[in-house]
């Protein structure tokens, strides 16, 4: 397989780094009204919002969610508790405004948007989104969901370019300064625990898991079709090649998306398992995409933790949810605004006239030291 | 000391234990079109807020938060990192919209109501909040500040009641389903401290911290200080003794406002640390108080942990902020709404025409078991 430079646009990313701009952002947060860190994560998440939007007053502009639904072929092999037919209902479900992520994009006043990204059936044209979902449906599919991947590579390395490249577009030609991404797909933890486990050199039992509910019978079915999977392709090594032969076209597609994202400078909201294994993969191609993600809860998922820790991600939630469809970077969502919200607009001790910390020798109610 | 019942009329609190409403809950959860308990902590909370509001669809109207501001005789023994008079200057910078709770009730729609329940100093009247800050101030100051509970008692048996009183009355004076909680008192960690010690047989080195930022030196200090005041009441044994003992008028008022706002079913939002301590003090009144209370954080002060063990709480956000103010409480409401707008906006597997899981037996893609 070429190399994506040769063969596809793959934007260069920036790292965030700005020593400067950083103590800038250190300091104006310090003369805040509050003990020093007093807000914890919240200020590390401003500090990293400033970082990306090169600036020390941040704003928020139009923020989207693109989900991406696609099939998997090693659905075959019974590696889901759903059928396979779920990922095309939900699709329509999402049409129509009636799955969790609809909810939670109307709550947060999140652009949404459907990416048939190659769901196995064709979606009728009759189901276009309702008025009441504020839905749009791009129709980019690569294939009738991917080849069954324990009997040969999940994707051409041509589709897989076409994926990469197709979330890169979508994101393009999308407005705002927030990108949150989702998926819908039967049989996509498989996928996502075989990426997790190539390319962080995971061992595979720890990287696979329920998905959406096996029971330990079921477990130790996926698991050991999942091994003959890794098996037999296991002289896959470089991102695109890993992409190529075990994920799947929502994932990939969802990696250029976030590649794109990062190159526009815009924030990325990292949802959870299918997400992280799309965030490898995006990272694997240009490693400073993750300066701009902002990890957003940690899944219940078992290998989600261990991801995590690979992407070096500090999750904002732990809610034991496991639902994908970005349902877990909308619920974070309000933590952006709030750490946007008090990095703007709290008084300085000055400002407000409030004392400083005691001098650690100074007698406790005697010297306030005003800045 | 009186007991409550007899000088106070403390309202009775009922339990929201429902076992047909808990039945119905569940099901309307099971039935939306996600995995089994895939939303995790939402569908818990969804459930809570259900047997609270007595329905299977949750609203909630006019949110509150109150700051309940107050001084501690305490803070002269050098037991803070900043001196006593930041909590006036706190309580003015709230006026003028200043202070992260001003931020983060702007942020939420949330009314905000400032108590002076007992700050050293006296609030001068043209103080009154400037438009701008939206907030309320109410002046029930019960003293100026507790004594030194190194000497004496924190506060006599009759100022207790009086600041129980008061925190009820205050709550039923305002409109809404929602009350959120919070406090501002140099020196209240360590009476926070102390309560969680004497109520929950917790040693005394575990239940102390550094509050605003305490060095290691400060904190050797403080916790030799609290150890002198708590064998000092070692006899005070009730919730009433040990709050007259060791507590603070902020602390008091908070217990009487989550009493009275759980017998008037409102949905309680809990703090940090201190309001923590005023959630002890509130169950050992009324036990099923906590029923009505949602544990929004886990605070980084130490003690907070072992705390909640003892509240039997599950912190819904672990961001390691500590500063008080209700602010935990207001970056957590977020997620209550969405627990609410989930439940009652999303589709159900037949309404939405999504197939259910596969029977552990059947073969994967062969039998969808539509509800």
């Amino acid at each position: 397989m070429n190399k994506p430079s040769a063969s596809l646009k793959l934007p260069q990313v920036a790292t965030t780094a700005d020593a400067t701009l950083e103590a800038e952002l250190r300091r104006k947060l310090d003369n805040k009204t509050k003990p020093l860190g007093a807000l914890g994560k919240l200020e590390s998440l401003a500090l990293q919002i400033g970082l990306i939007q090169q600036t020390t007053t941040l704003a928020f502009d139009a923020p989207q969610i693109v989900v991406f639904a696609a099939d998997h072929g090693i659905a075959d092999e019974g590696v889901s508790a759903y059928p396979q037919a779920v990922t095309v209902q939900m699709v329509l479900n999402m049409m129509r405004g009636g799955a969790a992520v609809n909810v939670l994009a109307r709550q947060h006043g999140f652009g949404l948007t459907l990416v048939d990204a190659g769901v196995a059936s064709a979606i009728p044209d009759e189901a276009d989104p309702v008025p009441a979902s504020s839905a749009v449906l791009l129709r980019r599919k690569i294939g009738f969901g991917t080849r069954n991947m324990a009997r040969g590579p999940a994707m051409t390395g041509a589709q897989a370019l076409s994926a990469l490249g197709a979330g890169m577009d979508i994101v393009n030609h999308l407005p705002g300064n927030v990108m949150a991404f989702g998926e819908m797909g039967i049989g996509n933890t498989s996928s996502a625990a075989l990426l997790l486990s190539r390319l962080c050199n995971v061992q595979l039992d720890d990287a696979v898991g329920r998905g959406t509910g096996l029971n330990d019978a079921q477990l130790e079915h996926k698991l050991r079709v999942l091994f003959d999977v890794s098996r037999k392709h296991r002289d896959a090594k470089t991102g695109l090649a890993v992409l190529a032969a075990m994920g799947g076209f929502e994932i990939a597609m969802m990696a250029g998306a976030m590649v794109q994202a990062a190159a526009l400078r815009r924030v990325i909201l990292v949802d959870g398992f299918i997400a992280g294994a799309a965030a490898l993969v995006a990272r694997e191609m240009r490693p400073h995409v993750t300066d701009y993600m902002v990890f957003t809860h940690r899944s219940a998922e078992v290998g989600h933790r261990l991801m995590l820790i690979h992407l070096q991600g500090q999750p904002l939630l732990d809610l034991e949810m496991r639902l994908g469809e970005g349902t877990g970077a909308l619920v974070a969502w309000p933590l952006l605004q709030s750490a946007a919200h008090l990095m703007n607009e709290m008084a300085t001790f000055e400002s407000a006239g409030v004392s400083q910390q005691n001098e650690a020798s100074a007698p406790p109610s005697a010297t306030a030291t005003p800045v």
